[in-house]
């Protein structure tokens, strides 16, 4: 998995499987073919993986829910830890498609700002029956160091330096405070999310929603231009 | 697992690995031999939940750590449930022991409330390396029905209420707002902690304790009676 050179605004949508394609030898058919099967399987594995964790996939397992040979399932990914970098590159496109690049018709500063965490708490909450990859699997690998744990931390990394983007760019169009401190500000809104998954997902617990809704408000108050102090 | 019947501000200490004892038919000193087996298996499956996770833990693994007979170890945990349940409550019992009473030293109100919060994070900083049982075991039991799910949201229960009885506390020693929103502010206390542990342990990202005790004053803010105006 290597890091995306994009400038921050885009998260990497393209190559976003995180894995090499391997290309079929053969004629244009049998390559459209072979990546639509490829696209098959990912999209099983992905739906496994929201149930079982990235540890729980298996090559087995997936070319039973695809009715396919583990040998066909095993000649598109050459090992479980390849398949499981393709899942957390697959989840990552769709994060980009369903998270960010909608909020990038916002103007930009707090407007896309408001939008970006709009759509990530609608993603997060969608996601309160299946469990979000991002947070399930920073559990799941935060001590099992490695290429998988490499690629989920890279796509979270990614997804952070959009936000940060977007962050600054609410400062350069005066809609925060010069002295906003990016990064807290960043840590308060993942614990927001963070929060909401929880209460949401674990302890089914009402009014998780509306709590992380109205957190944002209260993150960026300090930062408003309004702001009487700073509360750092 | 039952609920503690006890006020919220205590946490159970008593009872609390959460299962019965078995008692031993025989003398007193057999009896004190007994719990005290008990306890050197739970010490063991402690630590090995902490790297393994709680579905990790197995009888056959504590018996090879322990030097035990796997039947020795069936002896006091009758099942593999029962052993992951008592986990939690031995687990519970420590974070009780070092996060919840030495704050009760520490006036009502915010002082109180403040020492709280400290002393948790101080848990969380500690246990960056093996994982806080509490957090993980959200994400892993979060999709598994049953007595072990319940037994683990029990316990974050009863800390949350321990919590919200300090927060109402210091509503009522006048340091917080009496139209302070106490679900709110332990929702995002809660997400500073979560994204202490996120940040800390599975990106190795440092600044995440500053920014969990700076986020502390944050979320208090708009609570102080000094507040201008209500954050909400």
């Amino acid at each position: 998995m290597t890091r995306s050179s994009a400038p921050v605004q885009d998260l990497p949508a393209s190559s976003s499987d995180g894995a090499t394609v391997r290309r079929p030898r053969r004629g244009a058919a049998t390559q459209a073919k072979g990546l639509h099967t490829r696209t098959v399987i990912l999209d099983a594995a992905l739906g496994l993986a929201a149930h079982v964790g990235l540890e729980g996939l298996s090559i087995g397992a997936l070319a039973e829910m695809t009715a396919m040979s583990k040998s066909g399932v095993f000649a598109h990914f050459g090992s479980r830890e390849e398949l499981q970098i393709a899942v957390i590159g697959q989840y990552h496109a769709r994060f980009d498609a369903e998270v960010f690049r909608p909020a990038l018709a916002e103007p930009r500063g707090l407007p896309r700002l408001r939008a970006l965490y709009a759509a990530w708490l609608r993603r997060v909450t969608v996601e309160i029956d299946s469990g979000c990859l991002y947070i399930s699997g920073a559990v799941e690998f935060d001590d099992r160091p490695g290429p998988v744990r490499d690629a989920l931390a890279a796509m979270v990394e990614t997804w952070r330096q959009a936000l940060a983007r977007a962050v600054r760019l609410a400062v350069d169009s005066g809609h925060l405070r010069a002295d906003c401190d990016v990064e807290q500000l960043l840590f308060e809104l993942h614990g927001l999310v963070l929060a909401l998954h929880h209460d949401a997902r674990f302890l089914r617990r009402p009014g998780a929603v509306e709590r992380a809704q109205r957190g944002f408000d209260r993150v960026i108050a300090p930062w408003l231009p309004t702001a009487g102090s700073v509360a750092g």
